[in-house]
């Protein structure tokens, strides 16, 4: 246990910035996240900053989700919603700009300002008191076997999946070009550490440090009784290849954008070359987070 | 532990039954299933029995299945395919018919006379050396908020559950009367016991013992994570309403047929009426099925 | 769904009963539970009630609970403590006599009346408003190699486990005579449904109705993965023999008594002759102290 | 997913190195493991190599194990015997040696050369022809509250867990400073990447890549059901303290060693400054191993 090593685990980064361009995401179906980005914009405003509010819309269902802040070169981003909203405009930036997660609802994982904290934690942001959390990122490309080609990025997961109406279906499941196994189930779930509170664990997957080098692997109801979650380096190339023909299987990324699968076509994921950069201002350590939201005794 | 209660749980029922009209059904999709229906109906006839032949469709996804003989008067109906084969007859069949399961592949819960075994096992059936093992049936009743009424019966399971392109959603279950819970999850599955071996047990879901006067309800990755697998009497009625308005949900009946779910649509899901009589003649205790599917040592 | 049904499953049984001697068991290591006795033994002599008290010790570890009421004939039995002490009082008791439980801390599953609702609760009852709910317990007999045959009966569960100084133990379980399997293991739990929601929910168990006629084979830590586990009805003879020769292994009875196993000992568990009725007279349905203590949303 | 990283992740490295004296440690309790030892001196020998010949002694229960080879100077450990084997001798050695392990029964995740290829491999490995493989090894120190101070390593695991003969145990569980909760459990393992598929996996918890830098901290049949298993960084300082007065509690080191705990004693578990070689000259890689030991399907 050098003292080395142990900095090198800690989510900590200090760094030099000025917000001269704010961007202000507000989660469109929240009244209360509608309200405060009008707010918040005045208040930037009146500061010398400069604005650019945008809405991100999550109506039910995958495929709600839509680019914001697309092309924008901005110093901050401001998220007004819930860790979904969140997760729809870090899949969107192009470069990495800090991200500040405000919730309008319970604490997030994510989204870990509280509404009413919202101008005091900003004037501390502002003010450069916070530090950065870098987030990995996973890359997904869909390699159908007509040669069409799909790529995505992911905070959370990737999830290969059956629909409601499909019965169980095979999967070959592929490491670094070692075949770990052909399995039935419901799907797989790919997630970074960042996922591995959210599908990852109702689907019994473990729970991982937001700054590991890693990717879980997990099965959804495997019919393969004796297959397990598996923790890999995210360094490693994942393929997932579809072996079944007449099933309506989808792949969907952070559980917002989807894509279908047909037989024989292969999911690729590995690490992306972008991260994500949170903004650190509410003074909570992951586990804090843990213990509230799991409700580990205290 | 007196004799008499060890009698009531085995399987066992002496029955005195002439097999004169005889239904054979084959999976249609196994070229094999079909061969041998064709020389299996030749074989019946040269004993003067009456035979009714039919096809069991079971291509890809819910809503292959339909009904095989509806309104046929039978003494005996030979299922030449797997356990779906033998599932959608058994929810076909109105009045109760003793069937017997013949794989074409691996054995089955259900089917679990070998190909190779399939004469010399109906020459003994014939004969009057069997026994006949019931098998209850669920009945599942969707009442939607708009007055509508659809009534199902299954032999393995109901499972209510999000497509794979939907968010989590949000299920309230009622047991008696009683609030038990509302649920975020992907889904509740309402299991036989002769289910229980199937999805149930994918999902975490415990085995249970054939016979059982029980159902049990079994959750698909809960957000809820003290959320665990209920058994409860079959004669309990359980009733899902879905709380959640925007995604995608269908209710689905032993994995083969479905029915779309809108927002306060109801599931109400009790024992049937009907039970269904299986042939036994190979020999084979549940347990000892279950020691060869689930390979528990020897 | 017949309401004839319905009523067989429901917990409630009437009863005429004359309370003239009530048996008293407070927790020793409770101050309150001890005070509330001595206030009560006041209370239901200056009713005219017989009353006999007791202690129940309960300190650290299996072992430390002994025989109450041994040999008392008694009409009703108020247990001060929580369900630890409510369960050494059932399998103390030699006749079936209704049990009421009052728990000095946070409500438990068997010690439904609160603290402060035990005199409105004992005045309804004594005017006979309230309803018996039956509970079946399991016997459990100790086959050793040399002949010798020790017996219990338990409320919750018989366990066999090895100890955290051994290594994995191999046990053959066997059902009725059918070999269900050899596993690898830490230990195999065998539970009422009284017992699902104790150490049988930790160790990855269902909840059973408690009123169900079956009994739960949990595996502790299973080595073989596709062990799972195992509702049986309670009228089964339940085998469990231990093929490990060098481990220490203990039989442990409802988490509080035990017994030493040795290599090719056997212990036989199946349904007791007896049962326990337990008072009913706060208002609360299973599904009620389900939704409570696993905080399910309501 | 570049190169460089792909590779810092691939379990190989280049070496040059003389065998002049070699180690070789046979399980005393398997009488092929002896034999093969006297044969295999002979055949070293005959090479003009300096043998060093030990027994490891592991007959049942924790506390068997002894230090092996503790003060030798080697160039190589052979391991005759099972992983359990090994696991005594990676605690034993004072220096890091390079240590190959051939299993005398099944195929082990450690020992993973069978009897049969024992001299093919190892003149392969005289003549350089393999590749080592790291992995790191835990520290773990017990913090007596009367002051004493207990030191440990371990290949596998630490386990904290009651025994059989006691009721269930809190435990306070602080990562880095966080307090991350207080457990109510049977226990809690904290384990390597390479003990991640012996008791971690029979406890639920995830498979680890082998050189990942992370431990898992799995509980055993917690009461807190919310409670999952919980990958950290392996420069972690994992501390465990015991909250629990009268019941018998003890601290296992790879399943092999052990230390009683008592109440308010602390175990601080950190990264070992030692790591182990493992000799690799099978070709296989740890998803074939794990391929093959699961049984999923190939």
């Amino acid at each position: 246990m050098t003292p080395e090593a142990g900095e090198a685990a800690a989510p900590l980064l200090s760094r030099d910035i000025a917000f001269r361009r704010v961007g202000v995401v507000a989660k469109a179906e929240s009244a209360e996240a509608m309200r405060t980005a009008a707010e918040l914009d005045e208040w930037l405003v009146r500061r010398g900053i400069e604005v650019r509010l945008e809405e991100a819309s999550l109506p039910g269902g995958v495929g709600g989700a839509r680019a914001v802040l697309a092309g924008a070169e901005l110093d901050l981003v401001v998220v007004l919603g819930g860790d979904g909203t969140l997760l729809s405009v870090a899949r969107s930036l192009e470069r990495t700009t800090p991200i500040i997660g405000v919730n309008m609802g319970s604490l997030g994982f994510l989204t870990e300002v509280n509404r009413g904290d919202l101008y005091p934690t900003l004037v501390r942001v502002l003010a450069g008191e916070f530090t950065l959390e870098e987030r990995s990122l996973l890359s997904a490309e869909v390699q159908r076997s007509n040669g069409e080609r799909l790529r995505y990025r992911v905070l959370n997961d990737a999830v290969i999946a059956k629909t409601a109406l499909s019965r169980i279906i095979e999967l070959a499941l592929v490491v670094d070009g070692n075949l770990v196994g052909n399995f039935r189930a419901d799907g797989l779930i790919i997630s970074t550490p960042t996922g591995s509170t959210a599908y990852n664990l109702s689907a019994g997957g473990p729970i991982l440090y937001p700054q590991l080098p890693v990717a879980v692997i997990t099965p959804i109801c495997a019919h393969t009784l004796s297959l397990r979650p598996l923790v890999v380096p995210d360094t490693s190339r994942i393929e997932v290849t579809l072996h079944t023909e007449l099933e309506e299987v989808y792949l969907t990324l952070d559980g917002q954008e989807g894509a279908e699968l047909h037989h024989r076509d292969r999911v690729v994921i590995g690490r992306s070359d972008t991260v994500v950069h949170l903004i650190k201002a509410a003074g909570r350590s992951f586990y804090d987070s843990l213990r509230g939201k799991l409700r580990w005794g205290g």
